[in-house]
């Protein structure tokens, strides 16, 4: 797939190049509007407003959807405002609106007097609601249904007014009062007699969320109940939009990207890779590098404090990257397992006993079995003394539990105190097991060495 | 949303010990299959049969697939062959397979012998499949339709036809070799002239996949282009199934999950945290830890080597754990980002150079930064010689950088090699970059300070 693609575009450039714009447009009608999107992004940008006019009205839309920001806002000054009105009749008003939030102000400003009046109102109303909320990621254009009509009834409303609508494939049902009481899909409708009555036939127990549930929450339901669409309500149950599988999966893909940037101690970007500057890559790393290597002071006073111990048995200087790394990793496992297990609602915080007991004693045969390895090899390969060796792996098991319950633990208490558990991820865990591990180390040679 | 179905899980706990099953049954009926799944697991495994014949025909079915394989299991022993072929006919045939796949030979037998003879042909069909694959995740329940048909007639065989189809929404147009020659949306039908040809309204340009493809690349082929199915064709181009949207999310979360345990170092495992063992964790930890463990001998020989220079220098031991983890932190920023850019597919291999010229540059300033804090800081509060705190603020600049170097360009090494990215996060980058860390800083200081 992925090999296909590559050699297409070559040729697809080579086109361009040689301004062969009738075969280029033979080729680009066949294709997918994500595929040309990805094209086009590899094209030099003084080409992209001449191959976007190559495509028809409805692709060039679609494909338009599929852009980064800032070739959207590229083509859009290139503009007149007819092609920009052929394009923003096209869009889906949840499309709308994500590009809307992406561009300055002068470019939304033309953008919103070139969409109809029903457009710029659904616009304004989506804009509305707070960032990550189910109100933002939704769209307005839903198909909305009565109880009395008849499956056949409905069928004809659908094939009058479906075609704006971003999906026919869930109707929802509502009263007089814009409440939501029912839905029911096409497939029901399709399968029923013509003349059932919908509030005969459809699904009264819909679940439904808030304008304002965070759209993390959002896209969860739709992987725990393999909805196509889950309609939102306003405070008064009215039904106010829904959002679609589509939008639930790319929610899902952003959040998992926050979580893996958090999970490695960087502030998160919507930004794909390559397209934020070095100095932007910078901000986003640098202030958890600063706050960790303050932190590390500690386990650096904790040395010093135990410099003459050191300097009597130098071999235990030796020993201190193995046990600091092996209880890191010990202790991010235990994380990285719990602040994955409470993203998919496996791990509740009431479950933090059981948590306890299960990690406390895979820590323990973990520390146990490391323990005994590294005794036989550090007295075989590096021919320490027996009680170095004692004191080593002492330490050794003693820091893999601890750092396990550290692990465990500090998501957990994370949550607890209102954060995302991801930050508690191997660079704090690591951190923190450091000095710890450190302090055991040092009480252990204290005692058996007599240092 | 979470506390309400944790208080409607105590009410229906008391109803259930209470005996109350009428009451039961009405609160039941009304719920999801999802949600009734998920406060069934928390009941005792004995009361499990009895609840489970409260529900209706198609709610068991639907909430027996939602179960965990266990409980499977308990249900499916203590089914009569009467109950067991209710639940089976109303399975869909990929639910059907999975649930195959998890039970022991014997169970096996049961439900295939239950199974009537299209739905047992189907079920074996898909398990010849490598697990992994997309002929393992797809349904063979599609809507297939002929090229000559009208819109009417075509939508005459969907109702005729569609109950038994996992999807009805999206339909498939073969020739009479049972070639995919084009795809229909139920949406393009209802939305067409009655008698339109399915060939002139069909989309003839059809992206589909082999059997023989990677889940995980199906999986983000749904993502990339928001579809709702996606037909899966043999190598003779001929329909042998569809994957639906809603497997695909779940195959996403579950290569999601991979990732996070492979970049924790931990052994995948397809079963929630509670369903593993002590000593099946224990299994998935072991043989990391013990790998990175021994691999931390070359950090300790290196440290063993510049002993002398320890002993000349006691204070130079206290700034060994903030280097380490420095340099540790800043190569995880670089790895992971990198290694979620090619999941994402913004990274190919092919863009290795602009990787290292754009983490060289931010390796550079993130490096200076640091170090002019730390100089600061420990000329400050540590109250070292300026020696000293040169060279470790000189070690830290040259951590960074290599540090940055070596995350970036080790998930794509893996790559090329054929591994996974994801092995390349943190633990490893960090035993790697401890080694280079403590190299330069004995380096610089013998340097520097000419011990």
């Amino acid at each position: 797939m992925a090999e296909s693609t590559v050699t297409l575009e070559n040729t697809l450039i080579a086109l361009v190049e040689g301004k062969k714009y009738t075969a280029l447009r033979d080729i680009l009608i066949t294709m997918n509007s994500a595929d040309i999107a990805a094209i086009f992004e590899e094209i030099a940008e003084e080409k992209l407003p001449i191959l976007f006019r190559l495509l028809p009205k409805e692709l060039a839309a679609e494909t338009f959807v599929e852009m980064e920001p800032d070739a959207q806002e590229l083509l859009i000054r290139g503009f007149s405002d007819n092609e920009l009105k052929d394009v923003v009749d096209e869009l889906y008003v949840d499309d709308a609106v994500d590009i809307v939030e992406e561009m300055p102000a002068n470019v939304v400003k033309r953008i919103l007097r070139q969409a109809d009046p029903e457009m710029r109102k659904m616009i304004n109303e989506i804009l509305q609601y707070p960032e990550d909320s189910a109100g933002s990621i939704m769209t307005t254009e839903y198909v909305n249904l009565r109880p009395r009509m008849t499956a056949a009834e409905a069928i004809k409303r659908i094939r009058r007014t479906g075609v704006d609508k971003e999906t026919i494939y869930t109707c929802y049902v509502t009263d007089g009062n814009r409440r939501l009481i029912g839905m029911v899909s096409i497939r029901t409708l399709l399968l029923a007699e013509d003349d059932a009555v919908l509030e005969d036939i459809m699904e009264t127990n819909v679940i439904s969320v808030s304008t304002l549930e965070d759209q993390e929450t959002v896209a969860r339901m739709f992987d725990k109940y393999d909805f196509l669409a889950l309609p939102v309500v306003d405070q008064e149950d009215r039904l106010v939009g829904i959002v679609t599988v589509d939008d639930a999966m790319d929610v899902l893909q952003e959040e998992i990207s926050e979580d893996f940037e958090k999970m490695a101690a960087i502030t998160p970007s919507e930004k794909p890779y390559f397209k934020t500057g070095v100095f932007e890559t910078w901000k986003q790393r640098i202030p958890w590098l600063l706050i960790l290597m303050i932190s590390a002071t500690f386990t650096g006073m904790i040395i010093t404090s135990f410099e003459s111990a050191l300097a009597a048995q130098v071999a235990l200087t030796a020993f201190i990257p193995m046990l600091m790394d092996t209880g890191g990793n010990s202790g991010s496992q235990a994380s990285v397992t719990i602040i994955r297990g409470m993203a998919l609602d496996e791990i509740e915080l009431s479950d933090m006993l059981r948590v306890v007991w299960k990690e406390g004693r895979v820590a323990l045969i973990c520390g146990l079995t490391l323990a005994a390895c590294n005794f036989v090899k550090v007295l075989l390969i590096d021919r320490v003394s027996i009680y170095v060796a004692a004191v080593v792996c002492l330490t050794l098991a003693g820091t893999v539990f601890v750092a396990k319950l550290v692990g465990c633990t500090m998501p957990m208490v994370a949550r607890r105190l209102g954060f995302d558990p991801a930050v508690m991820a191997s660079p704090f865990i690591t951190t923190i097991v450091d000095a710890i591990s450190l302090l055991i180390y040092f009480q252990i040679a204290a005692a058996l060495l007599r240092i």
